[in-house]
């Protein structure tokens, strides 16, 4: 969609609705709502950048676009990895960065209602000075905003416990695409009075609608973390480790992240900081964490799922952490994963998904597959394998940022997870970045039931064109 | 809609794609699909019963409706207590009885793929068989179907631990109204690819496709169990031993069913038995039980939650099973629900929600409401309070069924659900029953959405019209 050809009356428009601090036009509009954290900033520069406060301004710039056919990005903490919130020229950015705040923490239902602008550590220290636990945590959450999180149906290292950002939104407000408030502040977690709407906007990346105001579910508080570092023979058994220890531990697996040799030796060897608990060469290591109530039924009920796992042969080395210091020491190994773009630059990141018992021949299959094109490829793997999410780097030695065939790569990467059932997308989204290899994870059908739906709920394809999938509308008008 | 005028060529149409026993016509239509559990049988009969063996039958059937705009409500067990499932005269049933059998158990993924026309108890039966839980239950596991639980986003005793049937689908395979198959058969937790159109089907009450195919995620099966029923003074200690049990037993509460007074003291006294291992006179019981895999650990911790419970003072009373037998017991005051259809007839049953802390409250004011206006009416209050879910039954004596108030009791509660920020239904779905109801919980703005929302899925209005929501064409055809 071309951008309106001029904007005064647009921007007169918004102007008359927005406070002066709350519309950033022309060379006022600073570089920081240029870009997220993966799509390289547009050379042309947004129409504008609306910093609405209320939901009301929400709704209010938002039938002004809609009116003036106005494409409109809306924009989070900017930490996506898919390049969803990065605008294009002339598009406008709807900032929901002054939306910020616990309105309410409900301690005896185990709910916050939280303004989308609320960074997710905000959201999480509110929860813990009332004694409750917000239970999704990223690397980015200093940043990344509650919104955003929503949006994009955020994962992380605990969604084998607690599940994605999809299964703590209780309630939601939204604003689709003509100004329409769409509100199910909803508090309860069994609610059937109709279709449920809060799941249109969950995980659309900002094209269906604009979350403004989300009701949380809190999860109680542990007190008490176990957490050890496996090693082990063979994928087989990392998986025969993950189903003793659930069933072990019945309810208290809060974590299980497993490393590849290659990814244990890379971050070992090359990223300062990083110690190595148990020696290298083992194929195969686990960190796993238990989180419960009551250090020492939890430690005594930790060490013995440990020592049956050792008994029956799963793991062939184990080092359990022995202070909170220590377990943070063994996260830092998966941590590490954080200096791979400087150190380890250029290489492509890719965040995939397979079920679960596949996840290990994949890995190898794709390791054929790269090393047979580029014969000096290195590939490591590493992920959330309890949730099924696999992340696989690929680094060219000697490549320059110029000529990293990424694409390439994709191309021999997405139709290997596509034969292997898997999704191009675990956690991370799809954006501009995966659109062209959605196909290689939905079908047709799929596609066209997507379109319909945005054709649905944004008439006018004014919200976030060109990410997730490409749609035309169906008539001129 | 009115249904086609002569039948004839539709029907002529479907034998065409139907083997004869997958279609009965006329006299041949037997009356078990002429209603559920619900709704009354409609003096008109459908006009015919089509019993698709696959998908592509379904989708073929669905096709040549659509075609001819003939009105169709699929079925799965009947068993709905909203009235959904009931054909109106005129209507094609659509019935998804012979599409049954588990397909796969991926014993390593921890999920199952089953056909829409399995039961619950052999999706149950599969997976204890293959050593996982399919942890959602309820009452009429026998009788429903996973589609059916699947379309009404079944509920149950475990919600608190598991949640509801929402979360343990992965993947699913549904047919639009004009046919088109729609299918995901995914098996990962974690999937961001695209928008997750397996949330357009669940709890949609057949109204914007019929599902055909599921695959589920499976629990780690656990070994132990262990079942207190306390004695409380006021609804704040039953929200505080809610809070205590699921901190001090962190993952592993499964069941937590609170009983008001006068709910205990009618099972306990009036239902054949039903044993109270604890004196009546408590303002409230509640029954909690633990899941995990240690029988001695479990027992130790559960001891120790109800012992610092009690010192608390949050409980006055406790009596823990010492046996499966007793357990069972225990949990016979709670099924003895299923005895009040009869007992206790004419009753109006409600299933609503409303935010924890506030359903003591709720419970009182509704109390209060109702005698007001029928002074002689007995309540019974119950509920899945872990998940936020109450039951209330109303019963007149004297009153014969052909004048039981219940609308007129339905606009005395409804409104007093609205005012508490509830649900009219936690668990039970909208069908018919509830429809009049639904402005009390969804604001005209998620109304409209709804509405086009089935618009865009099901342009012709085909699936289960009338049902949930009343939706007109917008333009004449």
């Amino acid at each position: 969609m071309a951008p309106v050809q001029d904007p005064s009356a647009l921007l007169a428009e918004l102007a008359g609705v927005l406070d002066p601090a709350g519309l950033q036009i022309g060379d006022a509009i600073e570089t920081r709502f240029r870009k997220d954290w993966y799509a390289p900033l547009d050379p042309q520069p947004p129409v504008a950048v609306a910093r609405p406060r209320s939901t009301a301004e929400v709704s209010a710039v938002l039938a002004i676009c809609n009116r003036h056919r106005q494409p409109v990005v809306p924009q989070g903490g900017l930490t996506g990895l898919a390049g969803a919130a990065t605008p294009a020229g002339g598009e406008l950015v709807l900032s929901l960065e002054r939306m910020r705040g616990v309105e309410e923490i409900d301690a005896r239902a185990g709910t916050m209602t939280v303004l989308a602008g609320t960074t997710l550590q905000a959201t999480q220290d509110a929860a813990r000075a009332a004694d409750w636990l917000f239970p999704v945590d990223l690397g980015a959450r200093g940043s990344c905003q509650i919104g955003g999180n929503i949006a994009t149906n955020a994962g992380g290292n605990r969604v084998i416990r607690y599940g994605m950002m999809r299964e703590q939104v209780l309630g939601l407000e939204a604003v689709l695409a003509d100004g329409t408030v769409v509100s199910s502040l909803n508090k309860m977690q069994k609610n059937n009075a109709g279709y449920d709407l809060r799941q249109l906007f969950i995980g659309s990346e900002g094209t269906l609608g604009v979350i403004t105001r989300a009701v949380l579910r809190l999860a109680p508080l542990p007190s008490s973390t176990q957490t050890a570092l496996c090693a082990l023979r063979s994928y087989e058994d990392v998986v025969a480790l993950l189903r003793h220890a659930q069933r072990r531990l019945s309810g208290r697996v809060s974590a299980f992240e497993a490393m590849w040799a290659d990814f244990y030796e890379l971050v070992t060897t090359r990223v300062p900081g990083v110690r190595n608990p148990l020696p290298a060469g083992s194929p195969f290591y686990v960190l796993v964490d238990l989180q419960g109530n009551d250090a020492v039924q939890d430690g005594a009920a930790f060490e013995s799922m440990l020592e049956t796992a050792m008994e029956a042969g799963l793991i062939t080395d184990a080092a359990v952490a022995t202070s909170e210091k220590e377990a943070e020491s063994f996260w830092k190994l998966r941590d590490a994963v954080a200096e791979f773009p400087v150190m380890w630059a250029p290489n492509a990141a890719y965040d995939v998904s397979v079920p679960i018992g596949q996840i290990g021949r994949f890995a190898e299959s794709l390791r054929t597959a790269v090393l047979a094109r580029w014969p000096h490829a290195e590939l490591v793997n590493f992920g959330h394998v309890g949730d099924s999410n696999l992340h696989v780097s690929v680094y060219l030695p000697g490549a320059t940022a110029e000529d990293f065939p990424e694409h390439e790569i994709s191309e021999v990467l997405y139709p290997k997870v596509q034969e292997f059932d898997g999704s191009i997308s675990a956690e991370h989204g799809i954006g501009t970045h995966k659109k062209p290899f959605l196909g290689h994870s939905r079908t047709p059908e799929a596609l066209e039931l997507m379109r319909s739906l945005k054709r649905s709920l944004d008439p006018n394809l004014i919200l976030s064109p060109g990410r997730v999938i490409d749609v035309a509308r169906e008539l001129p008008r």
